[in-house]
């Protein structure tokens, strides 16, 4: 939404704490296709998948509460009557 | 379940589907990744996330309906109890 | 699937154990009504709206679960090629 | 968040809109149970009770929509810093 930003929009906290779920999630995708090559039972395959899942769901919750806390905000504050059906819809890709 | 299965549990072609989709999913979040480290805006990192959630999505998809045709067929046809537990915990997995 | 069974599909306690969460959640229903109509905070609201879903994924459960213990097993046993779908259909309502 | 607002929360539009839809699922849960009475397939049970569901839905994105445009908003512009946890604490109701 705004190109001339300067301040950085993750701070080092949240980029490292995201990047590390991030290559975890990686890791157990490798797991999975490992699992599937080796004909593991469906059930194991689910369970790692579901792992994988959950961790890429607390990326997207940090991400969801950056966006709140920096972007949203900015432009609530500046009356952006189009913000609302961008957080709609950023809840959306968050909730599916 | 069974430990002596000898055919495999993932046709060839399930395999490869499952594995072609892991290896997309992979490289979107080694995207994300980048993304967070070039401070790219907080719905673009969401929208990127949200592909991979739905590519490990369709991946749980092909998993649950093979685990149904094959090892939750079985287990029904000889009368295992345990299963119907089994079922509603891939279910649940495959839900959240 | 069967029009000939005879055997009823829910026991009479999955029935009263339905009908009661399903009654709960009715009322929950209309306390949100009123709560609308008294312009109570959207959060109350929310929150009771999602206790009336859970009411609801509950009954989903118990349902789901009963058919796998009985429609889906019959159709297992008589090798029904149509019952992977459904299983999939009902799975995919459970899980939205 | 405030006891002194004086406007009303939801719009006439709005209220209409929720009870509207909140009528209907009720109307559906009691088809639900008038179902699982008439011992009907269970299939047909899971797709009223998704029926249901998404209409509740509906209502809940409804009032979420309503919370970020007024609860939020003033609590933003307000910089009250509990803003963020009630925000995440509504996006996780809705989507659960």
């Amino acid at each position: 939404m705004e190109a001339t930003r300067t301040l950085p929009i993750y701070t080092e906290e949240r980029k490292e704490n995201c990047i590390r779920r991030l290559k975890a999630a990686e890791g157990q995708l490798r797991g999975v296709q490992e699992m599937i090559e080796q004909q593991r039972q469906c059930l194991e395959v689910l369970t790692q998948l579901s792992a994988a899942q959950n961790a890429l769901r607390q990326v997207s919750r940090i991400i969801l509460r950056n966006y709140l806390e920096n972007c949203a905000t900015d432009a609530i504050r500046r009356s952006d009557p189009k913000v609302y059906d961008e957080l709609m819809d950023a809840i959306f890709k968050f909730s599916h």
